[in-house]
């Protein structure tokens, strides 16, 4: 894997650039990565390319399934008259968190794996994707959470609405400002999580982070969904809200809140953690 | 592990190839891979090795282990009269997730990793081995799966009928088009997961797709689980449905379901995602 | 990682070596690994070298946090009229497999992490380690689950004897022979497991193998736990059995079960999948 | 990865260094790893370096999400009547566990990811970083738990102080050494798995070593809590414990006994295990 660098200075120590756990970060003079140049606002010659299609269908297909699996067992649980004969609270956090994981394993190599609008837009304010890219993402990750959740709605036609669908509302007992508050922090998670494992520099230097990646965010939203479903039933995905929203009144905030935490996600990333701004080339 | 391609050509940024999760894949005019060639429909080299034997030995003595452990659990749940104090439907769905996430890692370098004809069918149909090999694959994994659940009838003599045996059936208030819907798409997403994870496209580039490969796959079974429980039961392995069924009358759709929703994850991940038939060679 | 290889035969497909999930192994003429030598039954040299003695302090402390923490997690459970308000069942599963997890990882590297008689006695009889370093890991370990059983019992000195303190029992309607028959196969599973991650011809395939490794250990035994508790309350490790049982009397089938099942993973490995005894040098 | 070693002996038995798991360590003359010098006390340089400052701001918003999920998580089962309805004890244990599994992934990079007093003390005794660094880190750790506690009240300020706000207390019918003594060896278990995992001689022989490390680290916190919620909460991190606190009484074994335990895992890895103290340079 570093091979390359190796065999140009071959006195080094080996072990001098990766960052072992728990020792503090050395600050270093060489630059040992090179930081991907920011994504253009629109790039032309996407449109024409077959790969761009391919991953709007690959975030369309991934989108259906998180909705369906994710769905079903929040339907599955919703039936029951008794708790303990379902696979429980913490059942349909592992169906949300465990999806994710799975799924970014499955398309992170041809869509980039988003799965989720609030990560593509703290992507896209990171210069990480075009602008063209972000809106085509975003459009078939919302028509996938709702061929995903209509799917479900077909197989149990007549619960469907007694039951909820998976719709995320805010608990008796919080105001809207809280279930705001609550999805601003939990998508600030999930997107700083995404941050951390697609970082360039620690890619160069980290042997775990690129190998372990939809692992951390796989567990960032099932330990979200663990903290805020008493709140507001765990938001932080715009198309998955809206997808379970179908039958439902759509509530501003699961939009507004994921946008929010994405966006101070990226900015605490690229400026805090990176310092990109105040870095010259 | 790039090392040879690094020593060619040494001037190359060294982390192009990589596909970082979180950024869309670029169209690549290089192709830094090589698809492996269709497996032949008849390999007559195959029956006079060893090692053909040996993965059909694998196959069986993995399917085997698979119903003793996942039935084994299912009649614990079963037997107890609150499920407060068993490991719970979310035990089961670990179970089965579990199973063959440790399965995988101990056979995929013996006879890949199957334990499911659906999953062997499907690799069928992608040309990735020999029809004679499918066949014996699917033959040794049915044998596997009937004595894994007779042993755990063994134990169980009296109460293993009264209790259901693990077997799968369509769950009162869904129809027997429902239970195959729910059949079809729980097979897509393992199937699907099993490409991703063996696409010699993906290999080369992202690093973590080799390593963590038996995670996602049991966590897709895992996750199935978790939603259709209370639909079938979940089957998406034939051999499983069939193994557990022996004292009940076994039902199609355990069968038709599963290989249609192989089928569309073959076609789907060939066609959409890999694009092989509008390729030269 | 295959550097020095590929250095050598520049030309060959760099991915012909490596096993892919899902696809058959196919039969290679050209060994690219190196079986390790068989240790020998003595050796002398070992009994004056620190790594010896360091390896069984390792032994003994982690078998004594393993029963610590799993013992107490037992209890934790059996002390409360209600097992809605423990981690339940599941919970204790997750806590013989999470520490194997963790122990594992942890000791590998320094004494090989055995934690387990039965999976020192099936390393043995494959000769990967000597007669005098099995009797003396298995000395430690039984000593630190007696150390590590004695301290839970100090915390809650007068509950102890009447929550039962984790001893391993055959449960009501149950014979002694099913015991047994969980125990062989629950430790065939564990110790199969260990053999797979271990596999000298595997490591140098398939680029997954070493680096999960400790992950598929763990999940064994948490899988055995889920399926056998309603059992025996699993053992499949004589250490753990003898150190929770110190103040009932110890049953036999704890010890012959768990070793019958190491040997018999062992003599598979090694006649089924390696073929060792068939081959000449 | 070891590219360069194997350049340069060519002839040698690439998997000699690699030590497998299962098999005992062999005591090996030639040394293939480079220990790292030890920190100094005080490191002058650090105080005018950016990734100084920004180390402790990464740490200051690692601890507050950490609060903040776990605490919230405390607080949706305290308030539910019954538990079956919440994601129950064992999940306020995966949201501990887990949070420092994904914490620990990305923060690795910037700070070493702490994330907890008791771990910041137990390296500064092993020197892996600076005096000024540890209480830096230190005052950071705890500023973030009390913000992050602080959120989660302002959530549910008519009900925190009736729920307890994640606070830990010696429970009913243990004594105050009892609570002092779950504090010490639960630390010992998490602070023991950071030093296997920061091994630099294990880092350089064990390929799953750097790879899995976050993992292994998550899991020992989610074990830990498996095994003493029910005696005081879990403590094991000062920073946790104070932020939960502010509304109680703080308990002097809360800081006591992690730091006893975090010396006792510093000692034992760096006296037994590494034998540091009797090894000339």
């Amino acid at each position: 894997m570093e091979g390359k660098e190796e065999d140009v200075r071959l006195g080094a120590n080996r072990y001098r650039e990766r960052q072992p756990i728990g020792t503090a970060a050395q600050s270093q003079d060489t630059k040992d990565y090179q930081e991907p140049p920011p994504a253009p606002i629109f790039e032309p010659g996407e449109l024409s390319s077959w790969s761009f299609y391919r991953a709007g269908i690959a975030e369309f297909v991934a989108t259906f399934l998180f909705l369906y699996i994710t769905v079903l067992t929040v339907m599955g649980v919703a039936k029951s008259p008794t708790k303990c004969s379902t696979v429980g609270i913490q059942g349909i956090a592992w169906a949300f968190g465990g999806m994710i994981f799975a799924l970014v394993y499955c398309t992170a190599g041809i869509s980039g794996g988003h799965i989720n609008p609030a990560v593509t837009f703290g992507l896209l304010l990171a210069r990480k994707l075009s602008l063209t890219r972000a809106v085509f993402y975003m459009i078939m990750q919302c028509l996938g959470a709702i061929c995903g959740a209509a799917v479900v709605k077909g197989f149990q036609e007549n619960q469907y609405e007694r039951l909820g669908g998976g719709a995320n509302t805010i608990s008796h007992g919080y105001t809207k400002g809280d279930g705001l508050g609550a999805e601003i922090v939990g998508t600030f998670v999930l997107v700083y999580t995404v941050f951390s494992a697609t970082d360039a520099k620690r890619n160069a230097r980290d042997s775990h982070v690129p190998i372990l990646a939809p692992l951390p965010i796989g567990f960032a939203v099932f330990l979200v969904h663990l903290a805020t479903i008493p709140i507001t039933g765990t938001g932080i995905n715009p198309a998955r809200s809206l997808g379970a929203a179908l039958i439902y009144n759509k509530d501003w905030i699961f939009w507004v809140g994921p946008f929010i935490g994405a966006a101070l996600a990226a900015l605490y990333h690229q400026i805090v953690i990176r310092a990109i701004p105040f870095k010259s080339k």
